[in-house]
């Protein structure tokens, strides 16, 4: 490939950074890219969504992640430029041609991310990464044209570093792998954020001991018990943080209301801003997507707080409030129960099919370490003195005893009034009480009836 | 004064912090008015505003700062209760009948704060401090009825507290003095996620040593080093992150893209939100004051991206995508060449009312460590062993050179080009270059003239 | 049990202490432990011993390690005494008398630790154990004496707790068992001081969620994450601190040079420090043993550093100067190398007997978490919200792999000459060549013979 | 000057270090040095001596220290050598030639440091900078073996860094200045193992700042607040730690300790070993100079607390066993009044020469930022963007402040007995009281006598 050169900067431009300390930035198109209306627009769009419901300080952005991402790759590329520099082709080793290349992929990896955008992407038929894709490939985006400054072809190759079908695998692995610097900059980011220190591992040791190999990246023997501490950080991580029952709560009333608001909107009453618009009426185009943010839509949700439609009404209120339904967990059994219990509900005053729903933390966007399944080139390799590769399972029985188990659980979420025990009698006390029998030790439960020879 | 008296929750409730570790909260009250939509719509209204255009760790918000001034005041009074506990009226020690009191006024004290405050208040002749007590003692509002759970004149006490009308000087200056609780926390929050680690400061060590006498709050000698680095924090935290020249030139932009929003507005162009459309037709209530937030504005901002108004449309660009006004430092002598420059500006093509201003850091809200100004009797004092009080600059040589200084600078604000040496010839390089003359090291200077003897 | 109440000081005093920033000292008792001879001494004591020499900021002693113990006993108390006091006899509760009794226990649980007590012990037959026993009640001591200030039985209660002999089961758990002040203060103590931060765990979370019932001490299941990271951190820290090859070389050092010592002393060649010299004798007594420290113990080698004895002057120099013996992984099978070796070892001139050692890290006094094993009872419970215990490692697949594992290795040390490669020719290099055939990758292996037919 | 060249190691070793997270070595010679015996015995030399009385952390010693300032001489190179390097003779800019130099440099600094320096040389006429110029260059060291295999004359060049007469100014600065390398890791290390947080200043931003010119090292406008903090962070250093009147109180003691041992020696009744009894007999060769450590002397001590000499047995007791004397501050009056305390102490029992003494904390051997006096060319320079130099204290109130004035304070040191009021009577009771009449709020004062006219 042809080594691409981007102008220098007269001077390294930096952004402090709380997490990295500093941003280090000294091409010159990488800050053209990181001014850009279709980079800046990220400031807008939270990294961990309705999760900072639950941890206040999770206000952090896609903004931030994505330069952090960046700033891995650079100083991954720094490493490998200075000790694992290609000497002949084939070698295995790092060619420095790819430095600008990886940088920018590091630097634009979540660019097609909108508000919410899994939520969003189930009710409205986009696809963050093909949007991701357009946003860099597309000849009308600043991005696009930024990029271009460094060769025709530039854009292009950039999305496909990002599409995974870049040729070298270690330009690919260091963006997209279960070891990426991806992964690395939102879990420290995360844990920066939200304040749950589990979610530390020792950055600086595995950017010591990272390396290319052939096949990608990898690992020295050195640096298994840090890639093991990393391991466990992303697990609490999405024990404690990412599938956190609450967090899940206001992801479900988000779905709910977005569908309602649809519903509202083909029946021709919903107040809602141009930029929404396009999306309920299904005709939308990149520029219109690039407009929406959380504020955006929350902004449409204030709207809507005052809607003639109740549910939609109430709904608006839940989320930009945060009145979150309440949760139980279920299993293959229990969910048996589940039909009874939206009757309950519904004898309540709540529509089922708005104010309850199952929600499973395997489904959730975030996969664990999986090195036999789908993911199965992106197993985390440690290199020998004599440079073979032992993936990581076989060596450690910490992530042995992670690898391929599903951690998480399913849950049943209802509004937090079936619960209620208040005092003060209330209309609805026996149904609520009728409910609560199923419910012990936060999960659902068959009630022993008593026998009738027992009478 | 009548011990008031909170129902205790069964379990204590925490909520992870990131700068505080847990909020702590025991009594029902607490978690009653943290639950209120007026206070939840504080998680859409950034802590530091503008700022996170230059820091962009600092997405967080007046929700968790408020949360955070809480805890320090439930610390101290844990203190208080422990160490200082009134043995008989009068004898200058901590009364715990005012705890519950003092942690709402600290929970509540910025609940009055809208979206840009300072900004918003210049331009919509709304106070976020009158705005503040009428959240709190207004009976349509969630806040009141939960205060008045404990007491039917409990909202107007928490609102006197505030308002420093409260006749108990040890409850008002913990949360309003030059070194109270509100403080303490903006610091070490804006410190922690901005990344600037020179405003964190020894908080354990001053919570140790601080203290309640006769006429308010005060520290112990042990204490004098940790309050001189608490100073010496906020010193810097003011030059390096409440007067960043690009902050302030965000804040210009806003400013002035509002003020040209009300202009259009009358002229019957303007898209707008039906919440901000009530402060243009100046008619607005206290509803629509707590429907607004950041995303609000900054989601009709978005829509005036496509304005008719060219300086409406590139002034909305300008604030949601970053792209600042450059400055120089000025001074008294040389603000006598603004006009020629605003000239030079105005040629260019930019409408100098709208693409200059000057901005005077001392002018901003937040005020230095000044003993013998007007807030003179909230002096920090540290108390000896015998007793008596000593005030920190008398024993404080690094105070002592801080005290009554005014840092910071004064500017003049314009648009980048002005700056713009490309190759490439542009049609105003003649202007640019006439305009650059005046300017050398970031600052204004007059043109020495050659003497036309010298010819 | 009566309750024992101890002298209050007038003021509270605090200690610097970088790891759990003060210790807090209020009972004139505890300062009273403090100050005598045989607490101070312990100054003297590297809590790590030989592992300095491989991590060089582990320089603490067993002095900060004691304090840390107390003091995080004093928090467990604290959050004892608020949350969980007993309330009727047999409740399960924590009964608040026991209060001074365990924190004096907590400082002093180590007390009777000398200098490389493992090693030191092996050899001279002392027993740390029984001397602490000893330094507590025995009368002559000043801690003896500032105990009974107290009450006449305090000490024989204070070493009955560290004997585990006392009736409650919450006040020994506290200081002994999977999850005790003396484990979670070593831990982030040790990481700390050594720099490897993934022994660090949620210390504040798990005091949150630790508490009492009547078996001992437990946790709640909202604490279940911190408690696996805790056991996590434990893993990293044997794994990569306290397993050390390099340390454990040292290790090896030192026992050989303390063997090499006692048989050149019985010739009657050792020059030796009065208080060393009693252990010599075999004739010491707790006078002596408490005279004994880290530099006096270095003193001594340092004067052997010119003794005849080739052998013992060479141990010094190594111990001293830190030249710690090469070493491999061994198992069981190519143990049966061992004797081979050793005879090369022996033809290149050094005695096998004091040049060679085997040494596994199963053998350390290091335990892991072995809930079904000797430590039975001191399994780590979770407690449910119905009040039920689950054992820890049915409740967390992390925790269930490590238990009942071995972790660690087998090690063959030997001179690193053997390993020698030098480009300068070697009057052994046929024998080292020799050696080195057995060693690859850090391991030892068999070598293939090449078959005769083959030629 | 030639280059020099080192023979590289075939792969980095690294340290792991808590302050600066790795010490990196990529050149033979600086492992080589660290092996050297000279090198290794500082790991026995407390950085801090008796301050580790105060701060029970800090036990680290000059071994971590010397590292420290090694790896930030390693970092200011490789930003010297990539932003700063020397395109022309006399451009004022960095010649990377010197790289190696100053990095041996930073390492040796402090080589020459024995136990207790300060001490010790004033009684033993010892002198660490000579003797660390000595055992770099005398050809019997290993250091000075290790030195010599990058060239003859290396080991001359690398002594002249350290003593400041090597030609190249940006060389000696980077480890003699008052920003200097040595400074910015003792105050960095000394604030982590105190835990004395306002010790902290913003280190990665200050190597982001420094720069060479001509004269000697700087730093650019853009660091001046990091700079201002750092300065901050050393006077608070010395207030809080390296002036406590505890630590000053056991080297009081100490000092005494010694002077007394040198007077039981020449009357032939002191046990002592051999090392330090040349240095009692004034015949003393570098070889004893280097067997001389903490230990060693602490050992010496623990024999002496069984001397027949009552006053060097309780010295050594109080040194050991930390019992600091009591001090009061004093000044130019309230001295006049020693003599009157001196003689109430003598009738208490105590001999003044050994049991009183006073400290002035100035003529301490840290030595405060002073651009105008006897270090008038270290003063700190702030590059401008024009490339002229300003004087710090001209940029900065802050430095401002406390630029050339004298912090600190004299005290006399005294027996604690004297400040004695236990209840129970003791014989010397009117005594102590005569003597505490003149202490008040820790300072002496006149005794207001009544007037005889009075009565």
């Amino acid at each position: 490939m042809p080594r691409f050169q981007s102008k220098k900067l007269e001077k390294e431009v930096v952004l402090r950074d709380p997490v990295h300390e500093y941003i280090h930035i000294e091409d010159k198109v990488i800050l053209d890219v990181l001014k850009t209306k279709e980079f800046q627009r990220m400031r807008r769009i939270k990294q961990l969504g309705p999760i900072s419901y639950v941890f206040p300080g999770a206000t952090h952005t896609r903004f931030e992640h994505n330069l952090g991402v960046y700033e891995l790759t650079r100083r991954i590329c720094n490493i490998f430029d200075k000790k694992y520099r290609s000497q002949s082709p084939g070698d295995g080793l790092w060619n420095p041609d790819n430095r600008l290349l990886v940088e920018c992929a590091g630097l634009l990896h979540d660019v097609g991310h909108g508000p919410y955008s899994h939520t969003f992407e189930h009710l409205f038929g986009t696809n963050h990464e093909k949007l991701g894709q357009k946003i860099i490939t597309d000849p009308n985006t600043e991005i696009n044209h930024a990029l271009k400054q460094v060769a025709p072809n530039f854009p292009e190759l950039v999305a496909s570093v990002i599409a995974k079908t870049y040729s070298n695998p270690q330009v690919v692995k260091m963006i997209s792998s279960q070891a990426d610097a991806d992964r690395m900059d939102y879990l420290e980011r995360d844990a920066y954020f939200t304040g749950v220190t589990y979610g530390e591992f020792d950055l600086s040791r595995i950017l010591r001991e990272i390396r290319p190999f052939s096949g990608g990246i990898c690992f020295t023997s050195d640096g298994m018990h840090a890639v093991e501490d990393y391991i466990v950080a992303r697990y609490q991580m999405y024990q404690q943080v990412y599938f956190h029952r609450v967090g899940r709560s206001m992801e479900v009333i988000l779905r709910h209301l977005l569908k309602r608001a649809k519903l509202v909107y083909k029946e021709g009453q919903l107040e809602v801003t141009p930029s929404l618009a396009k999306f309920l009426d299904d005709n939308w185009t990149l520029d219109d997507y690039l407009k929406l943010d959380d504020g955006v839509m929350e902004s449409n949700f204030s709207m809507w707080t005052n809607s003639a439609d109740p549910i939609l009404a109430d709904l608006s209120v839940r989320y930009l409030y945060r009145k979150p339904f309440a949760s139980v967990k279920i299993n293959k059994e229990t969910q048996n129960l589940l039909p009874k219990l939206r009757n309950l509900i519904k004898q309540a005053g709540f529509d089922p099919e708005y104010y309850t729903d199952t929600n499973s933390a395997f489904d959730e966007p975030y996969d664990a370490y999986k090195p036999t399944g789908k993911n199965a080139n992106s197993q985390i390799e440690i290199m020998q003195d004599d440079g073979n590769l032992i993936e990581l399972s076989q060596l450690s029985p910490l992530i042995r005893a992670l690898n391929g188990t599903m951690q998480g659980d399913e849950r049943f979420f209802f509004p937090k009034m079936m619960l209620s025990n208040d005092d003060e009698p209330q209309i609805f006390d026996p149904l609520y009480q009728e409910f609560q029998k199923y419910v012990k030790n936060g999960e659902l439960r068959y009630i022993r009836r008593p026998k009738k020879t027992e009478k």
